[in-house]
């Protein structure tokens, strides 16, 4: 156990101090199942001085991130200051001379990522992102390596934890949206600019890093259609478990002869179902294979350990494969370059689903059988309907839960409804519901 | 894509069927991933008359085991025959002859582990066992690459799908044992022979195979206390319900300084849980790791294709290791041999746990207090208690849930209060209690 392996750190903030106290903690248990000493040997960060709460050999610490990530002694270098060009500077930088690289950052990948996987590829280095999606979970490894005899046939996620961790909220405290986000805020577990959580874009991001390494093809994020949990009510919430149901923001993707469904959006899933247990920041992603089935994973979905233990099993990962002269040895892609085929992403139009419908209606006889008609000349069947708190000629809510039918119809559908002003009082919700 | 692994298959059942599935219908995404086509070229079974439903190359099918296993031109050979004698010469000689191995055989690499790994080690090939455990769910890969970073705290888990069946069978329909036992054998998910599942045999075998990867220590399985669920009773269940548990067959380990807890029963959970969540045949492994947290998988422990899943799994992994002249890139047994070190398993009168007990009692005055006195005296200290259905003079059940407490003192006590004939009508039931 003579062989040692360095590695340079960019970016020193709440996941990097993670991977500093994972790297030197567990060193021990590393090496053991390596064969060699990974080293943290070098921490760029434009803040030398704030503690992190952890021992630093001296020394150890510099501002200088261009020296680092051209450094001859270092073999991987960690990117984890997140953001897009800064970020994708210092990784093809550090491809550029040779070094191996892990970052956990998906914004960049989603967006960048074709760009940075054939500069990886073409340097001969590898890149490692378990970290990008689902934290800790490792859901990319398991994709690319224990689920590699299948054929994806779905995958389902909660992806979002500050998102997930609102729902839970929402639905658990009877919390409105607002109040939800403020407390998550309070609590750490959402930015002060919540945007890339609330409206989806992180779990867009995710899902487009899924289905890339899933079905082998390059993915633009900005087909994957993206809808946050904004405009998500307590009283949907509570309309959802009057139905047995429960509200998350799901990343779903289908692989069917007409393409890749892919999407974001508020869902409701059966209250019994296991994703509908996942509570809190907690992330968890079913898989379903042709052979394997369903299998789920679920775990610490973001927080400085749990995501430094995905970069670390990336640093190992490239570790193995140095020490072995196997560098490539599963594609950067999951995919052999040769055999990653542009797949067609699915227009939303094309959907068919169930839906949950609720419409603000004034309180009079025959507005439901008007609602009804609207939906059943456009082909779209209904499943069942409830009414409650009637209050002649007040609004009130009338939910109506459809049978499998088309998106487009709906959008139609509802457009026409919206439109019945003398009736309805404002823009009818629509929750998809997923089986 | 021109360079190709041969595959040769030993067995020709369940999941040797669900392999060759597997290898002929996938092999396209297969060869897309790994880069060379996985070819199975030849199966070796005693019965090769048999329609297995899946139509086969001319000629793949042979008697002559040892023409296989000394096949030139066959590189993996997959071990599906099961038992012990058999199959652990299929395998030696496997090794010798310089093929990579890949086997679904629990029961025999609990048992003769170290002896094939050894072998392996020696003659510089790959064995694959992630079929072993938890069927498709890429549980070992979790261990000894996805989470490698991390010291394994503790591993919590379903890992028998036919126990499961039966306790949840017994949950839900409020059947007794043996009523749930007939049931799962009647459905095909218990053998006519049901003892390695029902005994917790099978079960142990498997946590010998997580504890041993886990922790990098040889294991004997003989020293993992290994209690089945024959004498789980339909009312110790309804007792549970009402305490807010539930009742799991788990295999439990723990690491602590004073040595390794591996242990196997039937667990009461809270209801709520997740692994309280998981019904019928799936399996489902709870991983704690110190930078990680709580990771847990699900999926289908069992069954011709997920079991399938697992075993191509491994035999990509090889491919991708041979193509790469990375042989040996993970150790077989995840440690570096040099760093596996026998580590101590902790005998059971060292475990310290909560408690359900029920004894079945005379009800009269004062037997509480003579139960609790034992207890008392012993050190252990009592949470609950639930006494129902008074009949003066009858035997009724007393239900004491304890504080923590020693293993020790309660068989202590026990014993104690099983000797008190003229108020304990038969021997009280213990179920040990994790939070």
């Amino acid at each position: 156990m003579k062989a040692k392996l360095a590695v340079g750190l960019v970016g020193f903030g709440t996941v990097g101090t993670g991977v500093a106290k994972v790297l030197f903690r567990n060193a021990d248990v590393i090496a053991s199942r390596v064969g060699a000493l990974i080293e943290l040997v070098r921490i760029a960060d434009v803040d030398v001085v704030r503690d992190r709460g952890l021992p630093l050999p001296p020394g150890i610490l510099t501002t200088d991130v261009h020296a680092l990530i051209r450094d001859p002694s270092i073999h991987i270098v960690i990117e984890l200051i997140g953001g897009y060009e800064a970020a994708k500077r210092v990784i093809h930088t550090a491809i550029e001379n040779g070094k191996h690289v892990v970052t956990a950052n998906k914004a960049l990948l989603a967006v960048h990522g074709e760009e940075l996987f054939e500069a990886a590829a073409r340097a001969g280095v590898e890149l490692g992102f378990e970290a990008s999606v689902g934290g800790g979970i490792p859901i990319l490894r398991a994709l690319t390596e224990g689920l590699a005899a299948n054929h994806v046939v779905s995958i389902v996620g909660i992806l979002n934890g500050t998102a997930n961790y609102i729902l839970t909220q929402m639905t658990q405290q009877h919390q409105d949206f607002r109040q939800a986000l403020a407390e998550a805020q309070a609590a750490g577990y959402a930015e002060a600019d919540p945007t890339f959580d609330v409206e989806g874009i992180d779990a867009a991001h995710k899902l487009a890093i899924l289905v890339s390494l899933a079905y082998g093809t390059p993915v633009d994020v900005k087909e994957i259609y993206t809808e946050g949990i904004t405009h998500v009510t307590a009283l949907d919430i509570e309309f959802a478990s009057q139905l047995g149901m429960t509200v998350k923001l799901l990343g779903i993707a289908k692989r069917s002869r007409d393409g890749i469904e892919a999407r974001v959006h508020p869902t409701m899933i059966a209250a019994s179902s296991s994703l509908a247990q996942v509570n809190g920041v907690y992330n968890a992603i079913r898989l379903e294979g042709d052979a394997v089935g369903d299998v789920v994973l679920y775990g610490q979905g973001a927080g400085s350990l749990p995501t430094a233990s995905a970069v670390v099993s990336d640093v190992i990962a490239i570790g193995r494969n140095v020490l072995k002269g196997a560098v490539g040895r599963v594609p950067v892609t999951s995919y052999q370059a040769s055999a990653r085929l542009p797949i067609r992403i699915r227009p939303m139009a094309e959907l068919t689903s169930r839906y949950y419908l609720r419409c603000m209606v004034r309180d009079q006889p025959g507005v439901l059988s008007q609602i009804a008609g609207v939906l059943g000349a456009r082909g779209i069947s209904i499943a069942s309907v409830l009414q409650q708190g009637r209050q002649e000629g007040q609004t009130v809510p009338v939910v109506i839960m459809t049978h499998r039918a088309s998106e487009h119809a709906v959008q139609m559908a509802l457009g026409e409804i919206n439109r019945m002003t003398s009736i309805v009082s404002e823009p009818t919700t629509l929750i998809r519901v997923e089986e």
